[in-house]
């Protein structure tokens, strides 16, 4: 896909199958594609999910989405990898966002947004849809490191196995707010009950001591530094 | 398992079996049992994978260790866990700990500390025994809470699916530094390379707006506020 090529429109409302309707907790679940963009856009790391001679195998792999494709990567070599062409795959992201701290154990819980895609990945093959997939993805991870790093020879891009993996078959379950048990019968047993919040930063560059002196980190990485992550 | 009921001793070499011996990478994967530990303890949230239906689902899972098990739970009608009884699941751990920002883009990569867990999740169904998996996963997830909060009912009990699973089968992986490229034809390009490090903080009590006042929080949750996580 190059930049000119039009991403495919998906529906704004979530397609409901069997796997990623709804059945437990289903106030948590959202079918709008906008909170499914907004829990992905948030993250860059997903845990993937293949089939590997029968058993599950969940890696954690970094990705970067468009809005209607998700790309990720690794080696050619990777086991979990050369086992998705052709196999349903399931992708997690989820951002922890607090412990929900309830009257009872029974009630405690975690809030946080998490988004499942289920799907077969399409190996990208082709080398200008590559280049643009892994621009999206370097994109999304690092905003401005594709126009600033050098990018990859055609021998680098033979060695990475990247897949596109659809968007159309995705669900999304948000938590928020404190524990359910406030006007239930524990609500005055004198337990404090609220949330402990969980936050990500970025820290300080920390430069390469193999760096040559006076090579100053670019606008895009010093601003990203300190900043809260979504 | 009661508190006075000793922990199996597991080797502390990791076994290597075909799923857990190190392929890719293998400088970042380690077999000392301790670093397998460091990264459990780190956590509290792990993306468990199950086949349902010949396909993979990832569905992240709070999750508490005693150094030798872990134990998930959730409630009996989770998909996940109906699916898992007798087969085998596959439980993984990551922390970000940063991006690591090369002077190419196919050098670039993430500093982590990632933990896979394979076998077969085992119901604990003994009262006594759930009684204390719970407490192992609460103290796990938020020190303290056990005996603060109001315990599980025997019907909450009985509404709580447990699954114990043994650290037998387990490997773990670690990348910490700079970019690996900094010996190599790129260090020379005047291209800024390092790391941008990710931390995690907890916030400050948000305490529940449902809360009688004059209720203060407990020494051991006001304490973890605005801490760093390891």
């Amino acid at each position: 896909m190059t930049e000119e090529t039009p991403k495919p429109v998906l529906p704004e409302v979530l397609l409901q199958t069997e796997r990623t309707r709804h059945r437990r907790l289903r106030e948590q679940g959202s079918l709008d594609r906008a909170d499914l963009d907004a829990v992905l856009k948030a993250g860059f790391l997903c845990h993937l999910g293949v089939v590997v001679d029968g058993a599950p195998m969940v890696v954690p792999t970094v990705y970067g989405t468009d809005g209607s494709t998700v790309y990720f990567h690794g080696s050619v070599a990777s086991r979990s990898l050369v086992a998705s062409p052709g196999a349903t795959v399931c992708l997690t992201v989820t951002h922890v966002d607090g412990l929900v701290l309830a009257r009872s154990v029974f009630e405690h819980g975690v809030n946080y947004r998490s988004a499942m895609v289920y799907g077969v990945p399409r190996a990208v093959t082709d080398p200008e849809e590559k280049l643009a997939g892994l621009r999206c993805l370097t994109e999304h991870v690092t905003p401005g490191q594709w126009d600033y790093a050098r990018r990859p020879s055609r021998k680098e891009l033979a060695a990475t196995a990247l897949l596109a993996l659809s968007l159309d078959e995705a669900s999304v379950k948000v938590r928020t707010g404190p524990p359910d048990d406030g006007d239930g019968p524990d609500a005055d047993s004198g337990v404090w009950a609220g949330v402990l919040p969980l936050t990500r930063h970025w820290g300080a560059l920390e430069a390469d001591p193999a760096l040559p002196e006076g090579v100053a980190a670019p606008d895009h990485l010093a601003e990203r530094a300190h900043q809260p992550l979504p």
